[in-house]
């Protein structure tokens, strides 16, 4: 059997048996029991029919299997990609009319090609300006609104609103219309499920279950809630007493959709699509290598950019909308011993003969219970231990973690991952703004250099020497030459500035524009500019830029020739040991 | 006389004398007779009556001498802030209109308010943002798009466009429209104020003229050719022609203005106002430090933007629009002595003199001499030089420098310079994006550890040794985690990874999540990660971080320690000196 290397199936497919058919048989049995409540629950909190969540989990993992690198990431509808296309679609259209399920095959169509753009240009690195905390902050802001936003569920009331401003508003609007049998049965399932999540795994090692079958039927937790809420719901006919249940899903597998070539609505989407595609990504990731690393396997970025991207193109192109790898279905599918892609082949198969045979099971099933299950599980990502330990860590951070936080709560996801993307940008810019800068002098008796205010070191009043301890580029450069002359200017018998750099480690056009500018500044003011102990890059760069010519000083091998040079005094001086002349600083430069 | 600290004239006024007051006399008739034709011309410029620019140099012109820290800088109407004000206030309205003139009140005020917000919260860094090549990029493209903007005056038609492309199109649409005495008038005056700027002041040399005055003189062209060609319209009225001339002036001093209070208007103009305020500051502190260096003075930004800010404030409420430091302007107040603000004090008195009693003398002033003046002085902005330096210094610079030209001449000023900005960030974080991590190995009868790939050292095979050449945040921490990971699973006798942290000067709470999570996928591999000679601040953030307790390994002081520790076998070959035991390096990491 011979496959094309792209396909990363030519890595597992080849050499696949009939063990490990069995292993990942019994993890695409537990996966889809899971994944049948999850993908009902996620196509209704983005606002699309039910069938549509199970459509988004046949085919995408199928696409995710030949061309992914994770043996074990669960690929499906997730709750952040869906909240997030809600707040896309929604823009463009009111939840359930054409347009707007046009819009969310759109959403998964340029997705599947952004990241597939981003897999052939390499472009993954643009992930990374999703910072931690940023990332960390709008997955609890994530989880927040989506709860919120399936209040309307639990409560059996027309709620509205992109963030949890408007959310709130629009339920002190309704609170008097409340639907008492939806929130018994809603809260009930609610309950359940926390219940099930926190006790009902010790309570079962407790009865003497091993741990792992202790933790499969406790995750199973969903599936008895939707089978108890709609057996009652069904037996009581809750649907006549004004209980929202899901209804008639048409039944059979999904056509093949040609996405809507409207270029006007493809461009009111780019952004939203960039926006799920990245935090797609960079969860996805982060879960694939977490799980990929306890079984030595390695995860190859752009493979894992082309899996997805192809989960998504398959999603469109049969009615879906957004996937990506999912946090606990992933741990599941490991646990539960997947060992290939093939446990998701298996999976789709799963939910294929669920979309064929099964829906029929699904009519009686209370809208109320999909809510709790979202609930319950979305409730799991708000992360305050990570918002402490941040806040312990760095102010900085903190920072740009709360205004992601509040972006998403107060003006909804897109705003707020894009300001908490600016935010953290502008911090970071902010932090590498201050180069440290210390005054050094010599230790007597060595050639070495040490800064000024924390050690007993030699200076001359007429030589200022300082070490850079950062790269130099345009965020920072402006301060520094600034610091440096006005440092230089304040104690009038500099004559010569000696710049050590062994702690810089590059330049752009920016910091070699501001030294050659604190060279013409300095040499006005009648001060020499020198510089000591220039790495090989950064002097290739100074020569490029024809600095060295330009400089009204010397670039010196290392600090001690320059000083051996500009101030021999005190080269002399440390020959005869002469301790008692030692300098206390005039003007520390920190 | 006593004044309070914030004043910044309080440095200066408390000792005047008879003496600077003479030499600054001097230097404000020199800069009031340069400034009365470029205040008319940019007025023009901005799409506004030529009063305008009288009013804009009066009020701020003192502003700034009070709050400004420049000794010379001279602030007033400036080409590149005219074409942005141009640009913003034509998205409000057609120039000429009420609402036209009230949107570039309000983004004076608003510039105003935004330089004083940034003096007060100290947040001058954020001008930081523009990098070097994006400025410089920026005034080349703007320019390039004045002079286009102004071919409407020197060819007597109608032309309208905010990019190279529109204007393009808009002279094609118009070429059998040329009014040929217009062209004639224009195109004589451009002619002659080039000759001035090239010819003339080596002729007056020749002719025995002082440097000094023959600098003077040669400035003076531009008031020369309006006198001319004011003469020349006058006594052949060509007006009545079809020459378009400036007509009657309101004489008279401006009046108190308020700017219109309407949100929706400030809303549209606040990111207009913030790029001309950020590019008016970036140029004018460019230019008021290179002055001061040269009398060994220093320019505090934060008073600066305090200056600029009043001065826009100022030009505001006297009817004005966006003001700022001009490099010509400045230079000439330099060279002809000024030694306080005060200089700009005696220059608004020569403009309020000039609006109250010369207004007259312009009537008959041609607009194409106006526009004449306007292209002689943009096309010294054109800095071709820069961006060819700029190319053989380094791509990246050269490809945000080029973003930013084509995006102004493409899509006019705010676009470019946004795109600029975006590009030059995207630029810097793809470079740091890429940290320098080396295999070190032990430099034989040494305590040294250098690259593997460029010496001959001694490593062993269980232990992988790597030094770190980048401090680590969200932007390069995801790589650098997968570039360790990959590279020890590659050897699979690996047992130990040791970072070398010399070069690491901080980290963020992103790479703290990287290093911890790398340290766990390396232990669920079987491999202990360990750091040595990790700086005080970094080892202050581990610990703050928890990150000692949660390593595998240890944290040595030296990395000669910890291969002491983890691999006593190469030391003592160390000790034994068997040199032949040095081995080449496995799978060596650049």
């Amino acid at each position: 059997m011979r496959l094309p290397g792209w396909l990363a199936a030519s890595q597992w497919l080849p050499l696949y048996n009939r063990q490990t058919a069995a292993q990942d048989g019994v993890a695409a049995v537990v996966v889809t029991i899971m994944l049948i409540p999850q993908s009902l629950a996620y196509a209704m909190l983005a606002g699309l029919p039910p069938q549509v969540g199970l459509y988004a989990s046949i085919l995408p993992l199928v696409a995710y299997a030949l061309f992914g690198s994770s043996r074990t990431l669960a690929v499906g509808p997730v709750a952040v990609a869906s909240l997030m296309t809600a707040a896309a679609a929604s823009e463009i259209a009111a939840a359930g009319t054409p347009e707007y399920i046009a819009s969310t095959i759109i959403l998964a169509a340029l997705s599947g090609a952004i990241l597939i753009l981003m897999a052939l240009f390499k472009l993954g690195w643009i992930a990374n300006l999703l910072s931690h905390p940023v990332v960390s902050g709008f997955i609890t802001a994530s989880g927040i609104l989506i709860a919120a936003s399936q209040l309307k569920h639990l409560l059996g009331v027309p709620l509205s609103g992109r963030n949890l401003y408007e959310l709130g508003a629009s339920l002190y609007h309704h609170l008097p219309d409340i639907h008492l049998p939806t929130l018994i049965l809603g809260g009930t399932a609610t309950v359940f499920l926390f219940w099930v999540r926190r006790s009902f795994k010790p309570l079962l090692l407790k009865m003497g279950l091993t741990p792992f079958w202790a933790d499969l039927i406790s995750k199973a937790g969903p599936v008895l809630a939707v089978l108890a809420t709609t057996l009652l719901a069904a037996s009581l006919r809750l649907d006549q007493q004004g209980v929202d249940i899901v209804g008639d899903i048409p039944s059979g597998l999904p056509g093949f959709i040609m996405p809507a070539m409207d270029t006007e609505l493809w461009r009111q989407l780019l952004v939203p699509a960039l926006l799920i595609s990245l935090i797609g990504f960079v969860e996805s990731i982060s879960v694939a290598q977490t799980l990929a690393a306890k079984r030595r396997q390695r995860i190859n970025p752009d493979q894992e950019l082309m899996g997805l991207g192809t989960a998504n193109l398959a999603s469109a192109f049969s009615g879906g909308f957004p996937v990506t790898g999912g946090f606990s279905r992933s741990v599941v599918n490991f646990d539960a011993g997947a060992q290939t892609p093939m446990a998701g082949v298996f999976t789709a198969v799963g939910i294929a003969l669920t979309a064929l045979l099964l829906t029929g099971l699904f009519v009686f099933l209370p809208k109320a219970t999909l809510a709790a299950t979202i609930v319950v599980a979305v409730l799991s990502l708000v992360d305050l231990a990570t918002l402490k330990h941040t806040w312990h860590f760095s102010r900085l951070d903190f920072t740009a973690m709360i205004i992601t936080i509040v972006g998403v709560l107060g003006w909804g996801v897109e705003a707020g991952v894009m300001a908490g993307v600016i935010s953290s940008l502008a911090l970071y810019l902010w932090r590498t703004n201050q180069p440290h800068v210390a005054e050094i002098g010599l230790v007597p008796g060595t050639e070495h250099f040490r800064n000024v205010q924390r050690h007993a070191v030699k200076v001359s009043p007429r030589i200022m020497s300082m070490r850079i301890d950062e790269s130099l580029y345009f965020a920072n450069i402006r301060r520094l030459e600034d610091q440096i002359y006005d440092a230089a200017l304040q104690r009038p018998q500099t004559e010569h500035v000696v710049l050590m750099g062994t702690a810089i480690n590059h330049l752009d056009a920016s910091a070699i524009d501001g030294l050659l500018s604190l060279n013409r500044r300095l040499a006005d003011a009648g001060i020499t500019l020198h510089f000591s102990e220039i790495k090989g890059p950064v002097m290739d760069q100074f020569k490029r830029a024809a600095l060295p010519e330009q400089l009204s000083g010397k670039i010196y091998l290392t600090h001690y020739q320059a000083m051996q040079d500009l101030a021999p005094e005190c080269i002399k001086q440390q020959d005869r040991q002469d301790e008692e002349d030692l300098q206390p600083p005039h003007t520390p430069v920190s």
